[in-house]
Parts: structure tokens; C-alpha cells; sequence
């Protein structure tokens, strides 16, 4: 590497020792992988000469291998970009420095720093996709057995925090489920549009032509096949939805991750105990607590990712001029990081839904905790019309001071009205659509 | 309404004195709009009750005209939405108020707030939506016209703040134009999927199914079509993706006006000159001013959109039981904000570019302001090879240093490199692709 | 007005009715208080020439009494603002044509919009903050009396989602109320600092110069005297601490009292019940909910204040040259909606814990709710030296199993190791320094 | 440390590779330091026990000795902190191993795993905060000395992009200090509070009274002070603003050098040219470019950082129960992400102000660009009275057409109204406080 008033760090600055929630599942995103990716570019851009016949292909082979086999400390390299901004700059150098000085030309040819980095940024998020979008299948595979063997437990739904009607643990599932499932089509069709950049100093592909003349045209596409991105319409140096368009679908599945951890947390609580993580973390000071670590750690995911989205947004939008003047640098860590929580929040969610233990016990018990008024709504809708909407508000008022909800509705309903009174305020004949919501999504019959 | 502890504000928070990029363009997004939206979603309601015959269809009719001709103060309104935390619930009231006695169960019946406010909320993100749509057109138009116009007019690419190699003002407005364009795609796709919503106080639509029975399947399909909205697939009272993905298409179309604005303020800059709004602002004070107006509020409108696009994506995230306990009802405003400098932002986009003068003086004096260096990158590239890296490196030292291009290069290349100087320090020749590039976007033939 | 292209917005854009946290508290921060702050703002200067002797007093009075007067419709300014992008320069121009020609020169002489502008907002800011203190004070007092009332309340406290030893009902509120004095304490000593902005089209305050001389340099500080502002250092058009720490103390406030509101709608949840507000929101449907209506607004006010904050930050990092290019734009609504915000929630804040109810039957409930195990830490550190950790752990794990955890300790704890045992087990004997957490704080002595 | 089911990373994940802002600066905040700075806490709370005669000064200091030298990995760390969700869990369970079995019971006794990271992040952000401040002050004595030596180099001051009236290089350069100081101040002040937490499991300290009894109220001031940290208040579990005040200080200080850097950026492009870098960064393949690459490298952080106080806010607000679900776990990356801003941005600023250029004669040139209407203003205030608002714009017109100001001038000022129109019509006199406002902070007479 060239000289550098800088010397590489002692230290790494990050193991995940601040980041359990992502800590073992973010090889693709590594540093390292990073200067994988960079050096996969500078290669795929030797190649797509060669595909072009501007370069012999012996040579082409002959640099390939030497690019790839280059020994580069990636902490020497981050140490000597701060003066040029990039660490494509020493990059370049150190790859040069390995090659013939025959082909030495052919490598970084035409190029600038921000086609080298850009692309690297689509490789390293379309590797790291693919490891999402596996979580997120393993998720949403789980979602749907979790969906489909709980489809008929009655639970207590809840708005504003309150007891509100009867819904069942299946369709609360299943609405994760559409969450995740949707996220991940949009992850999906986001990833497969991440285009390669190729656009030289100004985006003119001007120098590209001097090497090769018209046939800087198809270099673009050349490249890109190379490194299976899409070849992209125009240079995209300033024009940033590659970015924020991936960086969108990313924070949606955090949020839908996100959704799912909440509902967890919530129904793990010692006093609402409906939900268990097989593996919670426990505590070795206080034995007897099991606590929803994974609900935990993708939360703490979840809040982090919109900011990160926003930082991805306000550089695009503040991108000038042929290259922006620190907007596209604030891209590369932000994008990085909201990676990172993807792929470690899906994980733990996979395992989370892959573990996750109902206590029917617990769900029955909090279904009766308002002494049968999670059928109230009912209540008012088909009694109110027999005996008016004050009766019904008494019935209810009985209720809650103590009344038995079963006698008093008796009590109040005359027999001709023909009501069956035990399916009235049966909390399990009052959910509704909520089977075939369910079956809707598990692919199951409802009937 | 309801007797309410508050009394509507004396006078209204917001009329945009404090919103110069909105005022005039945000009439779709007003609280009046919002509670047209409220209204249109409860009489839709009826109706669909009406289609699939639950209602006659007399009672249907009264009940629409009855509620779209309530009188209600949108002040008060407010006001009386403070104690149940929406404003659904005091306009159920108000609305069941004017109605017969007979007709009355039929408002809002087995309806929760949330459908009707979710489905107002995206009424009034697709009407906006057409009126961003019809911006973005118009900009869109101008600027290809603009694009094609000024495809050769050659000028200094910058990178970083500085000159770097030529590019051509058609370039930069075909790159504003391809950022445009995707991000009105992606605002129509956004806005095509737009779901009502219907799901009854938990989701399940049993309140529904007591009214109609089986027929409550197919309710929530009669009711998004009365609206031309998308028939949800299911309820989504914590699946926020409709308000998110939405959102996220509107930050995108700030971001794409964003650099637009970006690019014309800086080269409006008094030093540099190469861009004029048709109307600048102008200051009384310093006449000689001519501020870029429309620039300023597009970029203050741009520096606002992601952090609220980032609220909706943590509102998102916390979705938690069958509805939010705070998330929710963070949502609203922000979403109607975001709508608002869309609006605003793309309308002022449109004047902007259909006014944007080039001073091709300016244009040229920039370009010539290194004094030929703006080609330093090819004489590197063509004479390298031929008289060293070092000797370039002299001769653009030497320019530099007040030398002449022309004549340095002359001396410098032996006539029998066979090198057509002319050709080769003319930045007019060294634009690359640039005139392909717009032409690929305007549609015109490049040669 | 000057005739504009834009006409008035034939409606308000908000009158409350997407933001229930904030109707009936915003009074302080509508377009009609900016614009009364902008008069003000503008008298004031005329009053600080007065004060340097340069106008005569009777002219002085006049122009006071005469811009106070001025009848100027805020929507018709809204529009006027457009072209010029600010409100200042039609305002101007309204103000003057009331004054007679003899005086018209006087207003806003010398200065700049921004002047204008950035004072009438540190004036609502301070008048909002007064607003948002004394429901601050209140609050606190409240939490004062319910911390007090509820010293000795001992309670199940809780740490990712699950019990883990004990902790009082007063402990936690006397947190909440750590919380509320520290950011009131912060939003005072921001409310302090506000300085006026005057200086001219580039803050070196020439133009003053012209119109007084040396004097100029005086002026500043009588213009801050007559709005009791903080008379500036210098000029600070892109140098916006004052905006930021302000709002940085604003998003404090609602962190704050975030936390009451999250812990208020947890506590209020239907299987956890210990908490309940006086007046909770109900529903007509479910006439068996009570809602805490209260903690879910302040929690929509919460989630939404960090993202404005960032705003406001984004700003400051961006103002260049002597006026920004859109940054300072951004910042004006951005302000007003953080104060709004504010105002909303600490108003319902100090109803809320004003109101606040303790279910102590339900705290005791949940207390037993793990049989005894709350105090499991307590069997550990206690038992762990006398009977081993392994035999603790079985301890543990049979009264999990069903077991009693008087008898088993009973069984396990030799009597000679002279523990008493119902002092070990009764959770009011491990709450540490609850009790005197709490005096410190309320004022009480603990013993 | 114990078994996991994770292996340690294989690869670090941030050596700094895509953070040139940050490399080489940000020593203090690695992962390394944060392992450093837990068992420095370890070490305290031992100590501290120790200091009220808890344990013997021997086994104290065996103890610390061991803690000290205990070899851990911070990889393998970080991968066994994903069960638990903290890295302190597995950590003790390391340093018991290497401490006698009759002293290890003192490790960790009493304490929560957030009273350790709490107090290790409060260390991390204390020493991270001096080397901040050190960079500012470097930067502050640096711009203290360039303002008075640019004091009187009249330059063209601008708002929204285009020229207004004059200004000078030192004003502009004072004010850039006045935030800097500021932001610094801010800074320092938070620093000064920062706490040590020590609350045990809840926040009641009753594990440590099991330990020490009453002592129990004497212990956290005892470990704060072996730790240089302020003693709490009380357990700040989740009252969360020892980070957010702080964050908000560090957000503060990127916004004061984002200004700076802004200004350098725009005053660096090719056109204007008046400031220049003292080291900017080249480009091989454009040798004619020296990029303002400090510049870009602080907006970048700049950038970014205004989204990380905005995630600390979110978590802070969402703190509920005694131990938040994920919103504790959420601050700690993103408060060691904006140190490490703060702390590459501050380096950069100080080495940018030390070599920062000016070129007098582009700024000169600048001055003059509007062919002397950079005056406009000052005619406008002289000569309108005299010959009246027409004439002057008409003059003004008249010198945009290519007209000479001081012949026009001349022409329409008759001699009788005793005019000096040389110093009239020089911008060196038009700069009203400009001398004295550099000054007042630069500690230099004015006269």
C-alpha cells in the first residue's frame, strides 16, 4: 500500500461485542467481505474487457488470478483511504503493484473510485440478501405450521392494550405471517434489480471510450454479467434509488420483524405468559426468570433501521453535482449496518418462530380474565335490538361488579326472542372470518 | 357532537405560513379533505351493506346523502376527538345524529375506528397521489424537452466539488430525469395497491358476520370497490406495509426533486451561473439578486421527507396487539405531511424546470476555467503511453502553472504519434456516451 | 398583500384533527401566534431605534401602535410568502403601506427576513415554553403526591418483560418524576438562552451601521431587551445551537414523559391492571374497555418527537454561506411541531398522573404471581453460602413445579443456621432503598 | 467462557473500511475499549465494596490484579453474549474462572448486567470526550488564529447561493468558532455529569444491602468515584438522559463542524476558490483536481450523526418496566457510532482549519463579480432618500446591463448631497460590525 500518514488501527473496531442481535450472522457483510466484493468489481471489470476482445484472454485469466490472490490487510487498507476518501484509491495501488507491468494498465481501466465501490456495495447487498431472504423463508415456514396448529386456539384480542374481542393465536400469526411474506417479496424484487455501476469520472463512460471506442457501450452490461448485477441504464453516481429503494425493503422487514417481536414480548410477560420462546435467555441471579431474548435482540434491531433508512434518504437527496461532496460517503457504513440488522434479526426471528411454545392454559385463562365481557361487543349488537342498548349497559355494569355474565343475560333475555344464549356468549363463536384468514395464507382448508 | 372538556381551537394551527414550499399545493391533504375521506369511508360502508343487499337499497341512498350533507365543523371536530384518541368516534356520532332513527344502526355498523380511518388515510394518499403524479408528469415533460435541448451543451463535470472531466448539461438533466421517472413509477405502484381496510375491532370481522353472516366475506371487497381502492386480503391493523411502502415512495420522490434542487442551487451560485430559474425570488433590499426560489423550498421539503418517512417506519415496527398503543396515532400526521411536501415539492418542480434558463456563456467560461485541465484524465490516458506518465504529469504541472495547453501539447508529442491534438484537448470530444445517454431517456435518435 | 400568483388556501390545512395529542394545547404555536410574534418582532426593532435615540418616540408609539393594528389575513400571507419564500417580505410590505409615508422607512429597517423570522420564533418558542413548564410543574407535582402516596407499595419489578425481584409503585413513579424534573430542568436553561437574531443581510449588521452608526452595535441587544430575549453574541443566521439545544430539550420532555406513558399502558394492561387513568378513553362497542387513552397520545407524541429533532440537527449541519439554501427553511415547521408536540403531552401528562389509580389488589396479585419466586435473587445471595447453589436451583425449580415456597425453605434451611425465613421470603423485606429513593425525591423523610 | 451455540466471528466486521471519516481516531471506542471499560467497572464495584470495609484491601487487590489480567477474547465475547442478549453475563462468568474460588463471590456481587454496560459506556463516552474535546480545541485555537489573520480580507457574503452584501473571510471563520465553542462547552458540560449506575436487578440496590446493609446507600457513590464518574442520583435503569444529553452534545458538535465543512466545500469548488485545503485529496487520474477531501469526510459524518440521536431519543421514550425490551439494547451501537463521528470529524476539522488556505485574489475576484452591486443594498439605504428608490433601481439595472457603477453613480448623484462615493461604493466599507465580531472572539482590540 502506498504510504500513508496513518497507521492501521491495533485494534478492529468491531466484533459485535455491542451488537448481540446480530453477532454470528453477518459473515456478508463483513469488512472483509467488503474488500471481497471491491476486488470481485476491479476483476469483473478485467473480464468484461475480455468479453469484449479488448483484452487477450490469457491476459484476462492471468489477472484475475493475480487480483484475487493479492494479500491485502484490510485494516492497512482502511488506514491508508482517509486521505483519498475511499479505499478504492489504495486499492487499486496495492492490486497494481501485483500484476505484470504488461497488463498493469488493464486494471481499475477508465474507471473511478465510485463505480468500484458502488458495485461493490450491490454485491455485498445482494450476498447478504440471499442470506436474509433464507431466514425469512425459514420464518414465514414456521409462521405457517405455528399458524395452522394454533388456527382454532381462541385468545383475547387486544386494542389500546385492552381486552377488546375474542381473535384466535392463528390469525395473530398469520398477520405476521402476511407481514414477513410481503417484506420479503419486496426485499426480493429490490434485490433483483441492484445494478452495477459503470460510468467513469463524470458518468460519460468517456474514458472507457478511449480504450475501447463504441464499444464502451456494452461494457456496462459486460460487467455486469460478470457479477450477475443488472446492467444498469445510465450511470447512477447521483441518482441514488439503487440505494434507498434496497434500504427501504431492508427497514420493512425489520419492521415486520419488528411486529412479531413486539407481540412476543408482550404476550411473554410474566402475567400474560401465553407465548414462550423455547430458548429464552435466562438469568443466572434470578433462576426462575425465562426472558424473551430474541424478541428482545430484534426489537432492539427494529428501532435502530428507520434511522438508517433516513440517513439512506437524506444522502440521495442531497446527492450534486457528478459525485456529492459526503453524501454518498455517509451511504456506505449506513447501508452496511442496516444489512447487518437484517440479516441478524431474521435469523433470531426463524429460530424464535421455530421455537415458539403457546400455553393454552395461559390463553384460556386471559380470555376469561374480563368474566365473559370479551364478548360484549356481541352482546350489544344482538341484544341491544331485543332489549336495548341501556339493558345491555347494566348487563355489562353487573358484569364487571361482579355479576355472572351467563345468569344475567338469561335473566334479561326473554326465551322468545329465540337466542341460543350459550353460543352468544361463547367467546369462541365470536372470531369471526379468523379461520379462514388463517387458512388463507397457511394454504389450508377451511372447512 | 358529543359534549366534549375542550372546545375547538379559536383559530386553526396551520394555514402554511410556515410552509412557503406547500401553501397553494396541499388542498388534497387539508383536515377538510381528511374528514371528506372520514365521510366518503362511512357511506361506503353503507353502501356495501347495500350491494351485497343487506340494505335496501332506498335506505342506502337516504343514509349517503344524509351523511355526505352533515354539517360538521371540522374545529370541533377535533376537538372532540381528544378523549377517545380518534376522530372516527365523535364523527359517528354526529353522522348517526342526522340520520333516521330507523337507518342510524347502519352507520358504522360492526365497523372499528381504525377501518375507517385507515381507509380515509388512503383516500386521501391516492387523491394526493394523482395530483403528485400530475407534477412529476409535467416535470418529467420538461424535462426531456430541456434534456434534449441542451444534450450538447458541454460542460464541467464536478466530483467532489471540483472540475473533473466534461459532461454535457443534457446529461445531468437526463440523470434528474431518470431519477424522476423511477420515482413516479414507484409512487404509482405504491399508490395502485393502496388497500381499504376492514376488519371489525379485532380483526376477525365478527361483528360483521353477526350483521350479514357468511356474506361478511365478501364485505371488505364491496367496500374497497365503492372506493376503488385494493380489496385488502386481509385486515391490517398492525401489517403496516400499505402506510410504509407508501411512504417510502413519496420520501423517493423527494429525494429524486432533491437533486434537482441540489444541482440548480449550486450552479445558480453567483460564481458559477449556469443555471437561472425563470421567476427567482427577488429581494427589495438587494436588487441585484435573483435567488433560486423554487430550489430553496424544494430542498427544505427534501431535508424533512426522511426522518418522516422514518416515523412511519417505526410506527410500523411497533404495531403490537390488534392495534397500537401510541403508533397508530403517530402515524396520521406524519403521513399527511409527507403527502403535503410531495405536493408541494413536485409542484414547484415542475415550474422550476419549465423555466430553467441554460447561460451557455457561463457555461463555456466554466468550462474553461482550468484551462484546458478539464481533459487532464485523457491526455493521461492517450499520451501516457505514448510520452510517460511523468511527462504528463509536467505538463499538466505546467498549465498549472500558467503554461498553454495547446502549445505544451504540441511540443511535448512527436508528429509521429499520428495524435490529432486538435481533437484531443477539445472536452467537446471527450463527452463519451453523454449524448447517448440522452438520448436513450428523451427518446430523440443520438445520430 | 403584493399581488401574488397564488391565492389563499380556500381552507386551513390543520385544524388538530389528525394530531388529537396536541387540540386544545397548541394555542402558542398556531400561524396566528407566529405571526403576532412576527409583528412583534418588528415593533421591536422600531422601539430599539427609539431606544438609541434615533426615532423619535411619538413616531415610535405610532408605528407600534400602527403594525399592531394591521389587519393581515395569515392565509393570504401564507400565500403571499411563496415567491419569496418567507413571510417576511409580503409582511413587510403590509405593514408598511398602514404607516404614513413620513415613517414607513423605519419598519424593518436594516434588517433581514431572518431577523424577523428566526426572533418571532425564539419569541413562541419561549411563549410555548411556558406553557409546556407550567404543565411540566404540574406533573411533577403530581408525581410528587402519587410517588409519596404510593412510597410502600411494593410491586413486582420487572425487567425484559419478566419479574425479577421487587421493587414500589412509588420507586417507579419517583423515576418518572427523576425524569420529568431533568428535562424540565433542561428545557428552563434552554428557554433562558434564546437570543434575538439581528444582523442584517449577512449578520454584520452594515445596514444598522448606515441607519445609526456605532450605534449599531448597541442595537441588537435593545432589540432583544423589548421581546426579553437574550441580546446575541453575534449574529448566528448559520449558526443554529439555539434551535437545536431548544429542541433537543423538547425531544427530552416527551422521552420523558414517553416513559410515564409506556409504563402507564403496560401497567393498564387488562391482565396486569395496577394502573388506570381517572378518565380513560372507552368505547361505545366494547363498553367494557377503558382505554389509557392519555398514555397512548403521549406515546404517538414521544414516537414522533426524535425524528423532528433530527431534523432540526440536519438543518444546522447544512446552513452554509451566510443564509442556507433550504436548511433554515426546513427548520421552521419542524419547530413548531416539536413544541406542539411538547405542549400536547405534558398537558395530558399532568392529567394523566393527576388522575393516576392504583389497583393495590392487582399489584399484590401479580407480586404472588411467580408463587414467591420474586424473590428468588434474595434465596440465592441468602441461601446460596448456607445450603449450595445447586440446592437453591432445585429449590427453585420445585416451587416452579408446583411446590410451596415456605415449606421448601423451611425443609431445606437448617435451623441452625439462624435465617428467618418468613423475613427472606416476604418481598416487602427486599426493596432495598426503594423507600428512601423515594424520600429523596418527594421531600419526605423516610423514617 | 461458557459453551455457545455461536462461534466467534471469523473475521472482524469493522476495521473502518467504509468509514474514512473515523479511521485512525477512533481508539477509544473499540470494542477492545469497551471490554476494557466493563472491566474496569468489575474492578470499581470491587474496590468500592472494599472502600467501605467490605472486604479486606488483599483480597481487593488480589481481585483486581486478576480481573485486570484476565485474557478474554473479545470475539468469542461478543459470540457468547448472544444468549443472554449482553456481553456482561458471559464476561463475569470468564472472570470468576480466573479468581479464587473463595474471592468470587465478590465479582459482580449485587450487580445487574446493565449496571455494568451502563457504567462502561458512561467511561467509553467519558474518555472518547476527551479526545473530542482535545480535537476541538485544536480546531478552535486554529480558527481563533485564522480569523484574525482573514479579519479584513472583504469578501462576498451570500444567502440562498447568490451574493448579497459584503463580508469578510474573519466573520465568516468567527462564526464558525462561535458554534465550535459552543458545541465544545455543551459537550464538556455533559461529560461533567456523567454517571456511574449501580441499582441491581430493579433499581432498588437490595441486593447490595443483603451484602453490606446499609452501607448499601454509600456504595454507588463509593464505585463511581473509583471510576472518575458522577455519583447517581438514583438507579437511572430508564430514565435515560445521561446518553441522550450527551448524544444530543456530540450531535451538536457534528453539526458545528458540518458548517464548517459546508462552507469549506463550497468555497473549494472550482469556481470560487477561495479556500483551499492544505492537504487535499488527489486524484491519479485527474491530476488538475485537489479535492476538499476533509471537507468531504466530516459532512459525511455529519450527515449521519442527527439520525443516531434520533435512535438514542426513540429508545430513551420507549424505556419501560425496570429493563426495556430492546430499546436499551438499541443505544448501545448507536451511541459508540456517534463518539466515533465525533471523534474522526473533530480530528479532521482540527487538521483542516491548521492547513486551511486562503486565495486573496479569488476572493477579491468573487467580490467583484457583480461588477460592484455587491454594494446594491448600501445604495439603495444611501441614495434612495436622495434620489429616490426608482433612480437606484434604475442604476442598479443599468450596471447589470454592463454599465460602470462609479461613472453611473457619479452621473446620478449630485455633488451638493456631499456624498463620498468612493467610500460609498467600496464593499471594504460596507462591512459594519464584521471587525468587531471577529474581535469580541478572537480576543483581539478592534481598535
Amino acid at each position: 500500500l502506498p504510504s500513508e500518514p496513518l497507521e492501521a488501527a491495533a485494534t478492529p473496531l468491531d466484533h459485535g461485542l455491542l451488537s448481540p442481535a446480530t453477532v454470528g450472522h453477518d459473515d456478508a457483510v463483513t469488512d472483509a467481505a467488503v474488500l471481497a466484493a471491491l476486488v470481485d468489481a476491479e476483476v469483473a471489470l478485467v473480464e468484461a474487457y475480455g468479453d469484449l476482445g479488448a483484452v487477450p484472454r490469457g491476459v484476462v485469466d492471468e489477472l484475475a488470478t493475480a487480483l484475487r490472490s493479492a494479500e491485502i490487510d484490510v485494516a492497512d487498507l482502511a488506514a491508508a483511504s482517509v486521505s483519498g476518501g475511499n479505499p478504492v484509491i489504495p486499492l487499486v495501488g496495492a492490486l497494481r503493484e501485483g500484476v505484470s507491468e504488461d497488463s498493469r494498465a488493464w486494471v481499475h481501466r477508465g474507471a473511478t473510485s465510485q463505480d468500484i465501490l458502488d458495485t461493490a456495495l450491490m454485491l455485498v447487498a445482494r450476498r447478504a440478501a440471499i442470506d436474509v431472504h433464507a431466514s425469512l423463508r425459514r420464518t414465514a415456514l414456521a409462521l405457517t405450521a405455528f399458524a395452522a396448529e394454533h388456527r382454532d386456539v381462541v385468545a383475547a384480542g387486544r386494542t389500546l392494550t385492552q381486552h377488546a374481542v375474542p381473535t384466535t393465536i392463528g390469525l395473530r400469526a398469520s398477520n405476521w405471517l402476511r407481514g414477513v411474506e410481503r417484506a420479503a417479496a419486496r426485499l426480493d424484487a429490490a434485490a433483483s434489480v441492484l445494478p452495477a455501476q459503470l460510468g467513469g469520472a463524470a458518468g460519460t463512460l468517456a474514458a472507457f471510450g478511449e480504450v475501447v471506442g463504441a464499444d464502451a457501450a456494452r461494457l456496462p452490461a459486460a460487467f455486469a454479467a460478470r457479477l450477475s448485477l443488472v446492467a444498469p441504464d445510465a450511470p447512477w453516481h447521483t441518482t441514488r434509488w439503487p440505494l434507498t429503494e434496497f434500504g427501504d425493503a431492508l427497514v420493512q422487514v425489520l419492521d415486520a420483524l419488528g411486529v412479531i417481536a413486539a407481540d412476543v414480548a408482550t404476550a411473554s410477560r410474566t402475567e400474560i405468559g401465553e407465548l414462550a420462546e423455547g430458548s429464552g435467555g435466562s438469568s443466572s441471579a434470578m433462576p426462575q426468570k425465562q426472558n424473551p431474548a430474541a424478541a428482545v435482540l430484534i426489537r432492539s434491531a427494529a428501532l435502530r433501521a428507520p434511522m438508517l433508512g433516513a440517513t439512506l434518504h437524506t444522502a440521495a437527496a442531497l446527492a450534486v453535482d457528478e459525485r456529492p461532496d459526503g453524501a454518498w460517503h455517509a451511504e456506505w457504513p449506513t447501508l452496511r449496518e442496516l444489512l447487518r440488522l437484517a440479516l441478524g434479526a431474521s435469523a433470531h426471528a426463524a429460530s424464535l418462530v421455530e421455537g415458539l411454545r403457546v400455553d393454552t392454559d395461559a390463553v384460556a385463562r386471559n380470555l376469561a380474565a374480563t368474566r365473559g365481557l370479551i364478548v360484549a361487543e356481541r352482546l350489544s349488537l344482538v341484544l341491544g335490538p331485543v332489549i336495548g342498548r341501556d339493558a345491555v349497559a347494566a348487563l355489562v355494569a353487573d358484569v364487571q361488579a361482579g355479576g355472572d355474565l351467563r345468569a344475567l343475560v338469561r335473566a334479561a333475555v326473554p326465551a322468545s326472542a329465540g337466542i341460543d344464549i350459550e353460543n352468544l356468549i361463547d367467546p369462541a363463536q365470536y372470531t369471526g372470518r379468523a379461520r379462514a384468514l388463517v387458512d388463507d395464507v397457511t394454504g389450508e382448508e377451511s372447512r
